[in-house]
């Protein structure tokens, strides 16, 4: 009954059969770097896993075992495909404090907000249809546009997010040509990659591009209550309620082994949403729903959230310090909050290149390709400052000017990598250092 | 800034935005019935809710909570897409008691068994492409397929399940027809929604067929462990590895409330399956994987299952004992495990347009129109006897036989109710009473 074709070999009887879309899924370039960066020798400056340790896991362990004994026959149970009431209530009271006005029916609850993001492109995507999204991107944004076959146009960002005039000339460009553009993807607070925050100016007249044009925007905002000095920049979604679908998740400021994350919508997107959801999950999970709203009911979670950014923010500032010792020949963005920055090396060098021997010195870091649908990104690389202690921050980047060290060497023996050849790009490569 | 065309009403401003795979989401038929079901007064035949007060949650609640305690900052972290090895190690061993042969590297853990559902689905279908699909299929598979825009045959069966004259006659005039079949979807073992069983003979032949036909095999089996006489048939992947995906679920066996399933798949397809679940929700929850793990590890879970059993052949029997006392003019199946009967009413009888009376007379069921594709199923409905206790499931069964009398008498007064208009229908409804 075997169909591999010869001894030794493993070909895929069901090549033919796949769907188009799936012939774009391909292993991210991060997934063989993230078994490496997880040895402990290693110092991994690549993942965006928050700090754990910070939580109560006491409190958590009681609190958790209290519902399963009371109600566990409600907590194990299926529950409904928009997600629990109640959830949807404590959602709207956490998204209260970023400035946005809700009510727990616009919410659905996902499969973290990477769920969300899967339905929104499932319900507006077409094969072809155009995503305008920063440049650069979220690397999983970028996957789940891929797999519903869109195009992603990136559009330039500096150091304050976003760019409103690059914006308005990507959309008249692309409508010129005839596109249909589906929605702006943006990350305007402590962005991923960029570590960049769009001042509240810039959202307003994003919003007001996207108005005039019909563009619907999805904000996508997991870092916003990180804010190294508990300040809120309001979330776009604050300024305007029909045309931003908002995005949110507890993974970074709770836990993301619950994969809880929420998605708010204009009415009618929402029931989009919610028929969406159901078939692809039937509901999200009980426990965990049950298990946060037990955890924002009884526990001091805004004390919680400030614990983590003070340790994100001691971690930031050991970066910084880092780069500024270490690495003196590379440009950076100085992030206010969130996990992330986006570091710009000398001219000549490819990080992608550089990735395997930044492994072997022990220290792992995500090239900056992996933020573009385009090939773009070699000169750039993303550092997290999330999950390692100051002390070991500070030795992985030592580690990496080492490694940097003899790039520069062989770019001075050798010439420049050759970068391989991405498909025509319409922005340069942005300014934000 | 508001886009509502008119006071009062509430336009959709991005209805000419949606992807074409949207329109085809509508709100599933058993969607409003489920708010009428779940009020206490009406006895509920409808869900497929297992009854989780025959779990231990005392004994869950302490080994979630040691979980926590001594492994919060694993099992709150992120996880990786396939899902935890640990885990997939207990399922490995779960499905050996079915008779299959796997190993953990073969097993993708998805949120729920509805995930794997809608990411074999995702891989395999374009718009158009064909699904062959018992007759009839489980409601919340044909959602899925529709999103996806593929075309469900419906294959007939019998009270031996699906038959294999049937699925070799369906494929040769489809292949005929030039269409492109890409799977064969089928319940062998107490099918949802119809309550029967295929011999494994008859799993052989069906096999045959789809090998000689390079039809790959999608079986669903969350029901498999609850034979009410703990017996065990050997599901098709025990049979066949290469050619089927299997699909299996913690929701029965244990609590659907974790929201954990799996596929089990030939090696290149399992590859697949982890890109599209990593593109779609980035990992399944760690908390629901390593509770679930727990539990197994430290709980009698066969003990468990065996319980269960014995709560559900009872069930099965007062719905059985109720069906002949009641309903002597209809027919219906007899299950030798799972959750369902299908029950056939008298000609006339349009189990749909009864719906509402029966809801009204305080007895909810599922009418048979929602396992279908193309409309067919209004002389049937489906009971389940997997919630309410035998007294209530009596008590339900009593109140439907009043509204079926009824709906008799309105018969033979008005003539029969005419039904919508389906699209054509190449098979006759399934003759499995």
């Amino acid at each position: 009954m075997s169909r591999q074709s010869a001894p030794g070999t493993r070909l895929d009887p069901w090549f033919g059969a796949y769907a188009n879309r799936t012939h774009g899924l391909k292993s991210s370039e991060t997934r063989a770097l993230f078994a490496v960066a997880s040895r402990p020798e290693v110092v991994s400056l690549a993942g965006g896993m928050p700090y754990l340790d910070a939580l109560p896991m006491d409190i958590i362990a009681k609190v958790t075992a209290d519902l399963i004994a009371t109600e566990g026959a409600v907590a194990l149970q299926y529950g409904n495909g928009q997600g629990h009431p109640v959830l949807r209530g404590h959602i709207s009271e956490v998204m209260a404090e970023e400035g946005i006005h809700s009510h727990p029916d616009d919410v659905v609850v996902t499969t973290g907000s990477q769920q969300a993001l899967d339905l929104v492109t499932r319900i507006f995507i077409n094969p072809g249809d155009v995503i305008l999204a920063e440049s650069p991107s979220y690397v999983g944004a970028l996957s789940v546009f891929k797999s519903y076959e869109a195009w992603v146009e990136h559009v330039a960002m500096d150091s304050d997010g976003l760019m409103p005039e690059a914006l308005q000339e990507a959309i008249t460009r692309l409508k010129a040509e005839g596109r249909s553009i589906k929605f702006l993807y943006t990350i305007p607070t402590f962005h991923n990659p960029a570590g960049v925050t769009q001042p509240v100016e810039r959202r307003a007249q994003v919003l007001d591009i996207c108005r005039r044009e019909k563009i619907l925007v999805v904000e996508d905002n997991p870092y916003g209550m990180l804010a190294f000095d508990g300040s809120v920049t309001p979330a776009i979604r604050a300024l305007d309620e029909d045309g931003v679908v908002y995005l949110g998740s507890f993974s970074k400021t709770l836990a993301p082994g619950y994969r809880v994350g929420w998605a708010v919508a204009p009415h009618a997107v929402r029931e989009k949403l919610v028929l969406a959801s159901e078939a692809s999950i039937l509901c999200p999970s009980h426990a965990s729903q049950l298990s946060i709203a037990t955890y924002l009911e009884t526990c001091d979670w805004r004390g919680q959230i400030a614990d983590y950014r003070e340790v994100y923010r001691l971690r930031c500032e050991a970066m910084l310090g880092a780069l500024a010792e270490y690495l003196p020949d590379c440009t950076w963005t100085v992030p206010k909050g969130g996990f992330y920055t986006w570091v710009t090396v000398p001219e000549g060098i490819n990080t992608n290149a550089m990735l395997p021997r930044a492994t072997t010195a022990l220290v792992a870091y995500v090239s900056g390709t992996a933020f573009y649908a385009d090939g773009q990104g070699s000169r750039h690389m993303r550092l997290s400052f999330c999950y390692p202690t100051p002390e070991r921050i500070r030795e992985g980047v030592r580690r990496l000017s080492g490694v940097l060290a003899k790039e520069v060497e062989l770019v001075a023996m050798f010439g420049p990598h050759v970068p391989g050849q991405g498909r025509d790009v319409h922005f340069p490569a942005p300014d934000i250092a």
